[in-house]
């Protein structure tokens, strides 16, 4: 059996060799491009491929797999939306994917980012920079004085109440569907109205859908508490920058942790040489701030994420070749 | 009745504002200046005085106020070492203290400190302000695959161990005596050796007493894990500086977050430029690594803190003028 990998970076070497190792049967060959349609010959001779890029994978790549024989397809990362699956149906490929791979990982990015807020540690970093090592006006704030409305209350979310739990945080939470245990807990408002008006701090833990594109606008904002803090892990698309630009300029936001922002594709995955350099002037504005963090969609970046990425997708991809139907299946004809 | 207050600063003023409005019955009346031989008379016509200060309560100050008739101090923080309690005798005074302003302050603190080294934020920072938003190479690691060594378990220890248990490490933890709820759990190991044998992250919350200097030697350094991280938010003289920089050099040690330092008093507390300035060589070259995250003594200092440490002063001074006992007394004759 032969397993080819696309797109592999030099952080999931040590996860792929220990995948190998433990699977001393399966042949794994691996390239750092993408699956393009130079690229798709590399997985001649494969029985399937594991791959993860957010570019499309377009119906020449397919086909080449295709007249290779290879049906198997097991992506490392979560959405597949990338993927045409008419294309899938017509080559009679199966498709896998890594449903969850740590929902603490993002959880705790946004947790911190709540701390590092509160506690005015960007400012206090400044003034370490500048050798200034008194106390005023830095004051932080506690996190048990705090009241965090956390939507949306999936894997991540749910894993963020109970770190804000321990932290001493009193938390509400909203979401559509209700989870058995945050319902027993009592922790859900009816309504986003309400959650607006009661949080202190607000934190994003939903996929995108086409209800919610800008959900957090100048109406949401407006409802908020004056001096609220916004983080948001999840998707950039939730959030109108500009009237998140509005709320900071005007105080009624306090701050904000960002690991996603709109049109994030136009800045992040590059480097720019200084924030000066940035071309998109909404994302200048945001990373210019004191009282903002900005992280490049990173939030997901630990050793147990990429390790759970690697694995998942390579047993799914086995399973995918030894007949088996996994969990993790997201696409098979009929 | 009238109470008179000394080293007043700015962040104070409004938690004072707060509780002068809760005891209209009280006249308040204070200076930012600490006391001293030439600010006691200050305090002429009060019943009694609130006071926070690093420098010795010296005798000539504390005559003067017997002099005006003032029997009943009360100190903003916890350590009274700075009085002789010989003068308190002499004078027939009464010493109240504020014991815990917020174990919460200090726990959050160590924690938050401990997310940043294992994110490796301090090098994401960097990255930032150079502009790249790359992911490479700074991939961290997960609070859930820590196990956290917790040295000492009061207050604050406590609820550290709170935390970090919400945040998903699996904690241990050391303290000659053993608090009854942290034995059900069965956090505790038997001695700092087994401690320091399988601890990822250790964290110490110990007072500093006449047994404990400089726990953290080589010896001790030389029993911990490779890669362990060490976080101080207790007292400087716990660790042995020279040791600490050889395990930082020699890798021993992945990293640590200091809030205090042996001979802090020589950097902390002013304002040197930059950290090139600093003059203490040893501190300085702690303060120059990017897997150490310095604050100059600053865990406690939140809005909660602040606001407990006037609060609970004044009510004891108020205690004590109308006769009462509070519980915070640490002196009164016979």
């Amino acid at each position: 059996m032969k397993i080819f990998a696309y797109g592999i970076r030099d952080d999931e070497e040590p996860s792929l060799r220990n995948w190998k190792k433990a699977n001393p049967d399966v042949e794994v060959d691996h390239t750092d491009q993408t699956l393009t349609p130079a690229t798709a010959k590399l997985a001649a001779g494969s029985d399937g491929i594991v791959t993860l890029q957010t570019t499309p994978y377009d119906r020449e790549s397919l086909q080449i797999l295709n007249d290779e024989g290879i049906k198997n397809i097991s992506i490392r990362n979560v959405g597949y939306d990338n993927f045409n699956f008419d294309d899938l149906a017509d080559f009679d490929m199966k498709l896998t994917n890594v449903p969850v791979y740590s929902p603490n990982a993002i959880a705790e990015h946004a947790v911190l980012m709540i701390g590092r807020l509160l506690r005015r540690i960007p400012e206090v970093d400044v003034k370490f920079d500048n050798g200034d090592f008194t106390w005023a006006p830095t004051v932080g704030k506690e996190y048990r004085e705090q009241t965090v409305g956390v939507i949306g209350t999936g894997h991540i979310g749910r894993v963020a109440i109970q770190m804000l739990q321990g932290m001493g945080s009193k938390v509400i939470a909203y979401d559509v569907f209700h989870n058995e245990d945050i319902e027993k807990q009592g922790l859900y408002v009816d309504s986003l109205e309400e959650l607006y008006k009661e949080a202190d701090v607000i934190t994003l833990h939903v996929p995108l859908t086409s209800d919610n594109a800008y959900m957090i606008d100048e109406k949401a904002i407006s409802q908020m508490k004056d001096g609220v803090y916004i983080i948001n892990c999840a998707r950039g698309e939730l959030i109108s920058t500009d009237a998140l630009i509005a709320g900071l300029d005007s105080g009624k936001i306090a701050g904000a942790g960002l690991d996603v922002l709109d049109h994030e594709n136009n800045v992040f995955g590059q480097k720019w040489g200084s924030i000066d350099n940035l071309p998109d002037p909404k994302i200048k504005n945001l990373a210019e701030r004191i009282n903002v963090i900005m992280t490049p969609h990173n939030a997901f970046y630990t050793e147990t994420a990429i390790r759970n990425m690697i694995e998942i997708s390579f047993n799914s991809n086995k399973d995918l070749i030894e007949g088996k139907i996994p969990d993790t299946l997201v696409y098979s004809k009929k």
